[in-house]
């Protein structure tokens, strides 16, 4: 009994942490609540009630309910595809019962049937295709939903045209509702978020260059904050499907904070997989890190390459965090602030290089510690093995850095 | 007028492919449409029809749009959810409504909406915790618009258990009819799905390991081929997503197949982890290989390594293909094969550090052509930034090799 109670409250706790790390969450249910209860009220007002047909404002509720979404961009991109979707449907459904009801009582039921078929079939495979799925899936979906119930419904024609003014007339009253409760009451923008998210992601990539340079030679006290630096570089990796739903839903969305209509969603995404594609390399550097015992190398080669590396990795993580900056901000002229530190990481480059090349001699270490029998020059590619993606990385931060450059004219 | 006939074509071409290339696309396509056909029987067949309360037949078709799904599995999913939300928001409806009716007409309409607010706001923050979202993602949604729908309709209870009985009962027919047609006509099983796409996964990653190191050292005469094949990597790197999804899916699956009911999917996921930062390493080597100019380095230093590299490049390639046979076939008995394989690859590694270590001097090199003013100097940690990588790469994919190992009890 107190076990179940326990992990009950283990639960609790832990789901209430989630809304307290993000009071955005809470306020999104007492949107949906207040959304709810305006809908509902349709159903308490008689003449409001009436003016839809009664059993009709079931919809509106419906339309509330399934719309409503966290982001004012996926609920406006769910309303444009319910309306578009549900007039759509209408219209052609009306029309094959038109045609359906013209053509004789025994050919009636097969055109109904092969229409309902034929569409179903065609919609559903739209939704394979990838530019489709992107931006009208849900309205496939309710595209085929209203054609089903409008085509196979035995109604008359002009019975029909009155039933499509009224669930039009509900479905629009829930759409405005949702579109009002979502903008007007602490909106929660997807382009916001998806910038949030771009510019949180670089600072992560830069605090995780440095973390893991820097647990590496063991130069940070606290190994914890420095692990914890490397854990964001996950973040990163894991983040591609989350940005791309935040730009797909961003088109949708009009002109707001800093943001115009229009803006360059699409480069988020680019950014975004050159971000990766740079977080790759940290990983494996961190794997590398932590699966090559540390202790095995000598102190001195150690101390050689020190240094230059971490000179190298607080440089990287410097150009990245001023494009966060960048990015933040939404500046453009302080481009030659950037300039200037991917000149200081190019700088450290060299230095890094020179002091690989003035490295001693893998010969002349294994005469000089002959008597550690051959361990040393063991441990020669494995103490190889550890700097040299680093270069790696650096290589590719430099390459990232231009193509970011290149992005930054937001 | 052409070029948009000329757009319109190749795009109609496009889709068409994507059907070509996954026949069960369209096959789904047919499904779904033979679903919706037989539950528009409903409203073709008279007794059938009053059966179910006449009107109350738009829910067994809006059941079948909604809820058909393309594997198996999220038909499941989603059959159960609805059920689930329903009932439970049906009982629960009627509860309060049974509450507020004995409770004075001034009472009745705050009750209804207040117990609308504090259950919809709830619900909807249940699908922030991940694994609610995870598995009753969309039962949540089904309970908000069951509850509200049935707590704000403005019916009397005896009605309501009428009208909840009729609900239940098409809903029923929905889902069985969809649970049927999924199952019966050519299913396909998410889990089947995940199985195969780790598998298919795992090839790629052995394909991408040799294509990288052969393209490099260019033994491979069709560049084509070869790149072709590091595209996979990328295949690998995007299919967290969907292979956690499929992995929610397969458990509400029967056995199927060689699959018993209870397969340990969650091993998939573990199994895709591991390859991802298996990736994660390739797509690095694979950048740097491009990145450096591979025309800078003398050909005799290349020419030193190349034979080594590309015997462990194709060693770890086998033992990648091995484990994808046996992932296949789901054997057990053959682990010692894999060992055999790990061990050539131990091998491989430890032939490679040794002509690393007879690696000619960077001082002897720079000596032999001190005429190339420098450039040989500079060349030379290019020269190992390209061959270390190849060395992690090594070292994490028998890390892998070595936890797939644990995991292969399948």
């Amino acid at each position: 009994g107190s076990y179940i109670v326990m992990k009950m409250w283990n639960f609790l706790e832990k789901a209430w942490q989630i809304g307290v790390n993000d009071p955005k969450k809470f306020i999104h249910c007492l949107k949906v609540g207040i959304a709810l209860c305006f809908v509902s009220l349709f159903y308490y007002m008689r003449p409001l009630y009436d003016g839809v047909g009664g059993g009709n404002a079931i919809w509106a509720v419906m339309t509330v309910v399934v719309v409503f979404d966290y982001t004012v961009g996926s609920t406006l991109y769910k309303c444009g595809n319910r309306v578009i979707g549900t007039t759509l449907a209408g219209l052609l459904g009306i029309g094959v019962h038109w045609i359906a009801s013209h053509s004789g009582e025994r050919l009636e039921p097969i055109i109904l049937q092969a229409s309902v078929f034929i569409l179903a079939s065609a919609t559903t495979f739209s939704r394979f295709i990838p530019s489709v799925k992107a931006r009208f899936d849900y309205g496939a979906m309710i595209f085929i939903l209203t054609f089903s119930l409008v085509s196979v419904s035995g109604y008359r024609v002009d019975e029909l045209f009155e039933l499509a003014h009224q669930r039009i007339a509900t479905i629009a009253i829930g759409t405005a509702l949702c579109i009002l409760v979502s903008m007007l009451i602490c909106p929660v923008w997807a382009g916001t978020e998806l910038h949030n998210l771009t510019t949180k992601n670089m600072s992560k990539l830069a605090d995780s260059v440095e973390g893991c340079v820097e647990e590496y030679f063991k130069s940070v006290e606290d190994e914890k904050s420095a692990s914890k630096k490397i854990i964001g570089v996950r973040c990163v990796l894991n983040s591609k499907a989350s940005e791309e739903a935040m730009a797909n839903f961003a088109i949708w969305e009009p002109a707001h904070g800093n943001f115009n209509f229009g803006h360059p969603w699409k480069r988020y995404l680019k950014v975004g997989a050159s971000m990766r594609s740079c977080a790759y390399c940290i990983e494996t550097l961190n794997c590398t890190i932590n699966g090559a015992d540390a202790s095995e190398i000598p102190d001195f080669l150690k101390n050689h390459l020190s240094g230059a590396c971490t000179n190298l990795s607080s440089c990287c993580a410097n150009v990245v965090k001023e494009l966060a900056n960048m990015v933040k901000s939404m500046r453009i002229t302080s481009t030659s602030k950037v300039d200037l530190l991917i000149e200081d990481m190019n700088t450290a480059v060299q230095e890094l290089q020179d002091s690989l090349k003035s490295f001693p001699n893998p010969s002349t270490i294994s005469t000089e510690n002959e008597n550690v029998n051959q361990s040393t020059a063991e441990t020669k590619p494995i103490h190889l093995m550890q700097i040299v993606p680093l270069l790696t990385t650096t290589s590719l931060l430099i390459e990232i850095a231009a193509r970011i450059e290149n992005l930054v004219e937001d």
